[in-house]
Protein backbone atom coordinates (compact mmCIF):
# COMPACT_ATOMS: atom_id res chain seq x y z
CA UNK A 1 0.00 0.00 0.00
CA UNK A 2 2.79 2.30 1.01
CA UNK A 3 4.13 1.90 -2.51
CA UNK A 4 0.92 2.26 -4.35
CA UNK A 5 1.07 5.75 -2.62
CA UNK A 6 4.56 6.43 -3.75
CA UNK A 7 3.70 5.53 -7.36
CA UNK A 8 0.81 7.81 -7.20
CA UNK A 9 3.00 10.73 -6.27
CA UNK A 10 5.32 9.73 -8.53
CA UNK A 11 2.34 9.84 -11.41
CA UNK A 12 1.55 13.17 -10.14
CA UNK A 13 4.84 14.39 -10.41
CA UNK A 14 4.92 13.20 -14.24
CA UNK A 15 1.52 14.57 -14.89
CA UNK A 16 2.66 17.92 -13.57
CA UNK A 17 5.90 17.49 -16.22
CA UNK A 18 3.63 16.72 -19.10
CA UNK A 19 4.49 13.26 -19.52
CA UNK A 20 2.15 11.24 -21.14
CA UNK A 21 3.63 7.38 -20.67
CA UNK A 22 6.18 6.55 -17.99
CA UNK A 23 8.01 3.04 -18.28
CA UNK A 24 8.04 0.91 -15.40
CA UNK A 25 12.03 2.00 -14.85
CA UNK A 26 10.83 5.53 -14.89
CA UNK A 27 8.36 5.12 -12.14
CA UNK A 28 10.65 2.70 -10.17
CA UNK A 29 13.14 5.67 -10.17
CA UNK A 30 10.84 8.41 -8.78
CA UNK A 31 9.02 5.95 -6.56
CA UNK A 32 12.65 4.64 -4.97
CA UNK A 33 12.09 0.86 -6.03
CA UNK A 34 12.97 -1.54 -9.20
CA UNK A 35 10.93 -1.67 -12.06
CA UNK A 36 10.49 -5.80 -11.51
CA UNK A 37 8.18 -4.36 -8.23
CA UNK A 38 6.51 -1.61 -10.01
CA UNK A 39 5.34 -4.39 -12.43
CA UNK A 40 4.18 -7.01 -9.87
CA UNK A 41 2.31 -4.08 -7.59
CA UNK A 42 0.14 -3.10 -10.12
CA UNK A 43 -0.32 -6.78 -11.69
CA UNK A 44 -2.04 -7.57 -9.10
CA UNK A 45 -4.68 -4.80 -9.43
CA UNK A 46 -5.14 -5.07 -13.33
CA UNK A 47 -3.43 -5.04 -16.69
CA UNK A 48 -2.36 -1.45 -17.03
CA UNK A 49 0.71 -1.30 -18.86
CA UNK A 50 1.00 -1.34 -22.87
CA UNK A 51 3.50 -3.75 -23.67
CA UNK A 52 6.81 -1.51 -25.04
CA UNK A 53 4.95 1.42 -24.06
CA UNK A 54 4.52 1.88 -20.46
CA UNK A 55 1.44 3.30 -18.43
CA UNK A 56 -0.85 6.08 -18.89
CA UNK A 57 0.27 8.64 -16.20
CA UNK A 58 -3.54 9.73 -16.34
CA UNK A 59 -5.22 6.58 -15.98
CA UNK A 60 -2.55 4.82 -13.90
CA UNK A 61 -3.07 7.55 -11.72
CA UNK A 62 -6.92 7.43 -11.59
CA UNK A 63 -6.69 3.65 -11.10
CA UNK A 64 -4.35 4.06 -7.89
CA UNK A 65 -6.49 6.75 -6.93
CA UNK A 66 -9.26 4.52 -7.11
CA UNK A 67 -7.58 1.65 -5.18
CA UNK A 68 -6.52 3.49 -2.74
CA UNK A 69 -10.26 5.20 -2.19
CA UNK A 70 -9.39 8.26 -2.77
CA UNK A 71 -11.88 8.60 -5.82
CA UNK A 72 -14.50 9.80 -2.89
CA UNK A 73 -14.46 11.94 -0.10
CA UNK A 74 -14.04 10.70 3.79
CA UNK A 75 -15.25 12.30 6.49
CA UNK A 76 -13.24 12.41 9.55
CA UNK A 77 -12.95 12.60 13.30
CA UNK A 78 -10.10 14.75 15.57
CA UNK A 79 -9.93 13.85 18.70
CA UNK A 80 -7.94 15.95 20.80
CA UNK A 81 -7.03 19.62 19.87
CA UNK A 82 -3.66 20.04 21.17
CA UNK A 83 -0.20 20.84 19.11
CA UNK A 84 -0.10 17.50 17.05
CA UNK A 85 -3.99 17.95 16.27
CA UNK A 86 -3.77 21.62 15.00
CA UNK A 87 -0.98 20.89 13.00
CA UNK A 88 -2.63 17.81 11.87
CA UNK A 89 -6.13 19.57 11.18
CA UNK A 90 -3.91 22.77 9.17
CA UNK A 91 -2.00 19.38 6.99
CA UNK A 92 -2.61 20.15 3.26
CA UNK A 93 -2.31 16.85 1.99
CA UNK A 94 -5.31 15.59 3.92
CA UNK A 95 -7.92 17.97 2.47
CA UNK A 96 -5.97 17.33 -1.05
CA UNK A 97 -6.14 13.75 -0.94
CA UNK A 98 -10.23 13.59 0.06
CA UNK A 99 -10.00 13.70 4.26
CA UNK A 100 -11.99 16.22 5.92
CA UNK A 101 -11.84 16.90 9.37
CA UNK A 102 -15.27 17.11 9.80
CA UNK A 103 -15.63 16.94 13.73
CA UNK A 104 -13.04 18.11 16.29
CA UNK A 105 -13.54 16.95 19.79
CA UNK A 106 -11.50 18.14 23.01
CA UNK A 107 -12.20 18.23 27.01
CA UNK A 108 -10.34 21.50 27.53
CA UNK A 109 -13.51 23.57 28.45
CA UNK A 110 -11.11 26.57 26.86
CA UNK A 111 -10.99 25.30 23.74
CA UNK A 112 -14.77 23.88 23.52
CA UNK A 113 -16.59 26.08 21.38
CA UNK A 114 -13.74 27.30 19.38
CA UNK A 115 -14.16 27.05 15.77
CA UNK A 116 -11.10 26.22 13.62
CA UNK A 117 -11.85 27.23 9.76
CA UNK A 118 -15.98 26.92 10.55
CA UNK A 119 -15.26 23.44 12.12
CA UNK A 120 -16.84 24.11 15.77
CA UNK A 121 -14.38 21.93 18.71
CA UNK A 122 -16.99 19.93 20.49
CA UNK A 123 -17.02 18.42 24.25
CA UNK A 124 -15.44 14.81 25.07
CA UNK A 125 -18.94 13.81 25.95
CA UNK A 126 -20.48 14.60 22.77
CA UNK A 127 -17.74 11.71 20.65
CA UNK A 128 -19.92 8.73 21.03
CA UNK A 129 -23.58 10.21 20.08
CA UNK A 130 -22.15 12.62 17.36
CA UNK A 131 -20.24 9.95 15.51
CA UNK A 132 -22.89 7.46 15.47
CA UNK A 133 -25.04 10.42 14.14
CA UNK A 134 -22.60 11.60 11.38
CA UNK A 135 -21.80 8.03 10.46
CA UNK A 136 -18.00 8.91 10.31
CA UNK A 137 -15.69 5.55 10.07
CA UNK A 138 -12.18 7.51 10.25
CA UNK A 139 -10.76 8.86 13.14
CA UNK A 140 -7.40 10.64 14.15
CA UNK A 141 -6.35 10.38 17.86
CA UNK A 142 -4.39 13.04 19.19
CA UNK A 143 -5.06 12.78 22.56
CA UNK A 144 -2.04 11.85 25.38
CA UNK A 145 -1.20 8.45 26.06
CA UNK A 146 -3.21 7.99 29.29
CA UNK A 147 -6.37 8.76 27.42
CA UNK A 148 -6.23 6.96 24.39
CA UNK A 149 -7.20 3.35 25.11
CA UNK A 150 -10.54 4.99 26.43
CA UNK A 151 -11.48 6.78 23.65
CA UNK A 152 -10.22 4.38 21.03
CA UNK A 153 -13.12 2.04 22.54
CA UNK A 154 -15.73 5.09 22.34
CA UNK A 155 -14.92 5.66 18.93
CA UNK A 156 -15.20 2.18 17.80
CA UNK A 157 -18.63 1.55 19.91
CA UNK A 158 -19.40 5.24 17.74
CA UNK A 159 -19.01 2.86 14.71
CA UNK A 160 -15.39 4.31 13.67
CA UNK A 161 -13.27 1.36 11.37
CA UNK A 162 -9.98 2.97 10.93
CA UNK A 163 -8.01 5.00 13.15
CA UNK A 164 -4.41 6.94 12.38
CA UNK A 165 -3.41 6.89 16.18
CA UNK A 166 -0.76 9.29 17.75
CA UNK A 167 -0.64 8.45 21.23
CA UNK A 168 2.42 6.57 22.00
CA UNK A 169 0.61 3.49 22.98
CA UNK A 170 -0.70 -0.01 21.59
CA UNK A 171 -4.42 0.39 21.20
CA UNK A 172 -6.62 -2.70 22.23
CA UNK A 173 -9.66 -3.10 19.62
CA UNK A 174 -11.53 -5.63 17.93
CA UNK A 175 -9.48 -7.06 15.23
CA UNK A 176 -12.10 -5.20 12.70
CA UNK A 177 -10.69 -1.74 13.78
CA UNK A 178 -7.75 -1.04 11.25
CA UNK A 179 -5.02 0.96 13.49
CA UNK A 180 -2.32 2.03 12.28
CA UNK A 181 0.23 3.74 14.42
CA UNK A 182 2.23 7.31 14.23
CA UNK A 183 5.00 7.14 16.68
CA UNK A 184 6.99 9.96 16.57
CA UNK A 185 9.25 9.01 19.63
CA UNK A 186 9.82 5.33 17.66
CA UNK A 187 10.76 6.84 14.62
CA UNK A 188 13.37 8.97 16.30
CA UNK A 189 14.60 5.96 18.30
CA UNK A 190 15.18 4.29 15.20
CA UNK A 191 17.43 6.84 14.10
CA UNK A 192 19.86 6.84 17.29
CA UNK A 193 19.24 3.20 17.12
CA UNK A 194 21.76 3.12 13.51
CA UNK A 195 23.64 6.07 14.23
CA UNK A 196 24.86 4.08 17.89
CA UNK A 197 25.50 0.86 15.77
CA UNK A 198 27.47 2.41 12.88
CA UNK A 199 29.85 4.20 15.87
CA UNK A 200 30.39 1.01 17.85
CA UNK A 201 31.69 -0.92 14.29
CA UNK B 1 14.35 -1.53 15.86
CA UNK B 2 10.59 -0.74 16.06
CA UNK B 3 9.16 -3.64 18.57
CA UNK B 4 12.28 -2.71 21.16
CA UNK B 5 11.08 0.40 21.10
CA UNK B 6 7.49 -1.05 22.05
CA UNK B 7 9.36 -3.61 24.49
CA UNK B 8 10.87 -0.17 26.06
CA UNK B 9 7.60 1.57 26.75
CA UNK B 10 6.09 -2.00 28.29
CA UNK B 11 9.03 -2.52 30.62
CA UNK B 12 8.35 1.44 31.67
CA UNK B 13 4.71 0.61 31.94
CA UNK B 14 5.87 -2.75 34.20
CA UNK B 15 8.43 -0.61 36.35
CA UNK B 16 6.00 2.38 37.16
CA UNK B 17 3.51 -0.47 38.35
CA UNK B 18 6.19 -2.14 40.63
CA UNK B 19 6.87 -5.37 38.94
CA UNK B 20 11.01 -6.03 39.08
CA UNK B 21 10.11 -9.33 36.93
CA UNK B 22 8.31 -9.69 33.80
CA UNK B 23 8.09 -12.98 31.32
CA UNK B 24 8.03 -12.96 28.08
CA UNK B 25 4.33 -13.90 27.74
CA UNK B 26 4.01 -10.67 29.64
CA UNK B 27 6.41 -8.40 27.74
CA UNK B 28 4.72 -9.70 24.57
CA UNK B 29 1.30 -8.80 25.41
CA UNK B 30 2.21 -5.90 26.30
CA UNK B 31 3.94 -5.16 23.28
CA UNK B 32 1.91 -6.67 21.35
CA UNK B 33 3.25 -9.51 20.14
CA UNK B 34 4.33 -13.17 20.87
CA UNK B 35 6.51 -14.69 23.86
CA UNK B 36 8.37 -16.54 21.25
CA UNK B 37 9.30 -12.83 19.36
CA UNK B 38 10.51 -11.16 22.35
CA UNK B 39 12.94 -13.85 23.46
CA UNK B 40 14.42 -14.46 19.99
CA UNK B 41 14.35 -10.34 19.53
CA UNK B 42 16.29 -9.97 22.70
CA UNK B 43 18.60 -13.16 22.04
CA UNK B 44 20.23 -10.83 19.44
CA UNK B 45 21.56 -8.82 21.74
CA UNK B 46 22.60 -10.76 24.86
CA UNK B 47 21.01 -13.33 26.67
CA UNK B 48 19.04 -10.78 29.80
CA UNK B 49 16.62 -13.21 30.49
CA UNK B 50 16.30 -15.99 33.83
CA UNK B 51 15.26 -19.21 33.05
CA UNK B 52 11.72 -19.79 34.71
CA UNK B 53 12.05 -16.14 36.44
CA UNK B 54 12.21 -13.70 33.25
CA UNK B 55 13.64 -10.84 32.80
CA UNK B 56 14.52 -8.03 35.13
CA UNK B 57 12.79 -5.05 34.20
CA UNK B 58 15.23 -2.36 35.56
CA UNK B 59 18.44 -3.82 34.02
CA UNK B 60 16.62 -4.96 30.52
CA UNK B 61 15.30 -1.63 30.30
CA UNK B 62 18.47 -0.69 31.00
CA UNK B 63 19.52 -2.48 28.31
CA UNK B 64 17.43 -1.59 25.69
CA UNK B 65 18.01 2.04 25.60
CA UNK B 66 22.04 1.30 25.31
CA UNK B 67 20.81 -0.37 22.25
CA UNK B 68 18.28 2.15 21.12
CA UNK B 69 21.01 4.79 21.40
CA UNK B 70 18.90 6.26 24.28
CA UNK B 71 21.51 6.39 27.48
CA UNK B 72 23.13 9.34 25.75
CA UNK B 73 21.42 12.83 24.58
CA UNK B 74 21.65 13.78 20.81
CA UNK B 75 21.47 17.21 19.92
CA UNK B 76 19.35 17.35 17.41
CA UNK B 77 18.34 20.45 14.28
CA UNK B 78 14.70 21.27 13.46
CA UNK B 79 14.58 22.29 9.49
CA UNK B 80 11.54 23.93 9.02
CA UNK B 81 9.76 26.36 11.70
CA UNK B 82 6.01 25.88 10.15
CA UNK B 83 2.87 24.15 12.18
CA UNK B 84 4.54 20.70 11.86
CA UNK B 85 7.54 22.08 13.01
CA UNK B 86 6.34 23.53 16.21
CA UNK B 87 3.95 20.41 16.76
CA UNK B 88 7.16 18.68 17.09
CA UNK B 89 8.72 20.73 18.86
CA UNK B 90 6.31 20.93 21.46
CA UNK B 91 6.46 17.19 20.94
CA UNK B 92 7.55 16.20 24.82
CA UNK B 93 8.24 12.67 23.91
CA UNK B 94 11.92 13.78 21.98
CA UNK B 95 13.03 15.35 25.05
CA UNK B 96 12.07 12.14 27.51
CA UNK B 97 13.83 10.17 25.09
CA UNK B 98 17.31 12.62 24.92
CA UNK B 99 16.69 14.54 21.49
CA UNK B 100 17.59 17.57 21.80
CA UNK B 101 16.14 20.52 19.59
CA UNK B 102 18.90 22.88 19.76
CA UNK B 103 18.74 24.46 16.52
CA UNK B 104 15.72 25.79 14.16
CA UNK B 105 16.05 27.34 10.73
CA UNK B 106 13.37 28.95 8.40
CA UNK B 107 13.68 30.70 5.61
CA UNK B 108 10.40 33.21 7.03
CA UNK B 109 11.94 36.26 7.60
CA UNK B 110 9.13 37.05 9.95
CA UNK B 111 10.28 33.96 12.20
CA UNK B 112 14.10 34.11 11.94
CA UNK B 113 15.44 35.61 15.42
CA UNK B 114 12.23 34.46 17.63
CA UNK B 115 12.94 31.84 19.95
CA UNK B 116 10.97 28.99 20.85
CA UNK B 117 11.49 28.13 24.52
CA UNK B 118 14.72 29.64 24.03
CA UNK B 119 15.82 28.37 21.06
CA UNK B 120 16.75 30.83 18.45
CA UNK B 121 15.30 30.49 14.85
CA UNK B 122 18.04 31.29 12.60
CA UNK B 123 17.62 31.55 8.85
CA UNK B 124 18.20 29.33 6.41
CA UNK B 125 21.47 30.35 4.95
CA UNK B 126 23.10 29.77 8.21
CA UNK B 127 21.96 26.34 8.15
CA UNK B 128 25.30 24.48 6.72
CA UNK B 129 27.88 26.43 8.96
CA UNK B 130 25.59 26.30 11.77
CA UNK B 131 25.41 22.60 11.73
CA UNK B 132 28.40 22.08 10.73
CA UNK B 133 30.12 23.98 13.84
CA UNK B 134 27.99 22.84 16.27
CA UNK B 135 28.65 18.91 15.32
CA UNK B 136 24.83 18.25 14.72
CA UNK B 137 24.22 14.72 13.45
CA UNK B 138 20.60 14.51 13.36
CA UNK B 139 18.03 16.16 11.69
CA UNK B 140 14.31 16.82 11.69
CA UNK B 141 13.07 17.96 8.02
CA UNK B 142 9.59 20.13 8.32
CA UNK B 143 9.80 21.98 5.17
CA UNK B 144 7.48 21.85 2.17
CA UNK B 145 7.82 19.24 -0.59
CA UNK B 146 9.84 21.73 -2.97
CA UNK B 147 12.59 22.67 -0.85
CA UNK B 148 13.02 18.81 0.88
CA UNK B 149 15.51 17.28 -1.40
CA UNK B 150 17.45 20.59 -1.82
CA UNK B 151 17.70 20.85 2.03
CA UNK B 152 18.36 17.44 3.25
CA UNK B 153 21.61 17.70 0.45
CA UNK B 154 22.82 20.76 2.49
CA UNK B 155 22.22 18.61 5.76
CA UNK B 156 24.28 15.91 4.76
CA UNK B 157 26.69 18.29 3.25
CA UNK B 158 26.80 20.21 6.64
CA UNK B 159 27.92 16.60 8.35
CA UNK B 160 24.23 15.24 9.38
CA UNK B 161 23.82 11.03 8.99
CA UNK B 162 20.08 11.02 10.31
CA UNK B 163 16.92 12.95 8.95
CA UNK B 164 13.79 11.80 10.11
CA UNK B 165 11.72 13.58 6.96
CA UNK B 166 8.17 14.66 6.93
CA UNK B 167 8.30 16.11 3.40
CA UNK B 168 6.00 13.94 0.97
CA UNK B 169 8.87 13.40 -1.02
CA UNK B 170 11.81 10.56 -1.31
CA UNK B 171 14.78 12.30 -1.01
CA UNK B 172 17.86 10.88 -3.04
CA UNK B 173 21.08 11.18 -0.08
CA UNK B 174 23.70 8.76 -0.13
CA UNK B 175 23.37 5.52 1.40
CA UNK B 176 25.59 5.95 4.55
CA UNK B 177 22.96 8.81 5.34
CA UNK B 178 19.71 7.21 7.36
CA UNK B 179 16.30 8.55 6.43
CA UNK B 180 13.08 7.61 8.61
CA UNK B 181 9.94 8.87 6.39
CA UNK B 182 6.97 10.28 8.26
CA UNK B 183 4.28 10.51 5.41
CA UNK B 184 1.04 11.30 7.03
CA UNK B 185 -1.00 11.50 4.27
CA UNK B 186 -0.01 7.66 3.49
CA UNK B 187 -0.91 7.05 6.71
CA UNK B 188 -4.52 8.10 6.02
CA UNK B 189 -4.22 6.63 2.35
CA UNK B 190 -3.44 2.96 4.24
CA UNK B 191 -6.71 3.56 6.10
CA UNK B 192 -9.05 4.56 3.61
CA UNK B 193 -7.27 1.55 1.22
CA UNK B 194 -8.61 -0.88 4.34
CA UNK B 195 -11.60 0.72 3.86
CA UNK B 196 -12.40 0.77 0.46
CA UNK B 197 -11.72 -2.66 0.48
CA UNK B 198 -13.51 -4.26 3.34
CA UNK B 199 -16.71 -2.36 1.51
CA UNK B 200 -16.09 -4.18 -1.77
CA UNK B 201 -15.79 -7.45 -0.32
Amino acid sequence: VRRLSHYLRALEALGDEGLALASSEVLAERAGTTSAQVRKDLSIFGSFGRRGLGYEVPSLRGEIERILGLDRRWPVALVGAGRIGSALFAYPSFRERGFDICAIFDEDPAKVGCRWEGVEIRPASDLERHIRRSGIEMAILAVPAPAARTVGRVLVDAGVRAILNFAPVQLQLPDSVVVNDVNLAMEVEALSFTLSHRDRE
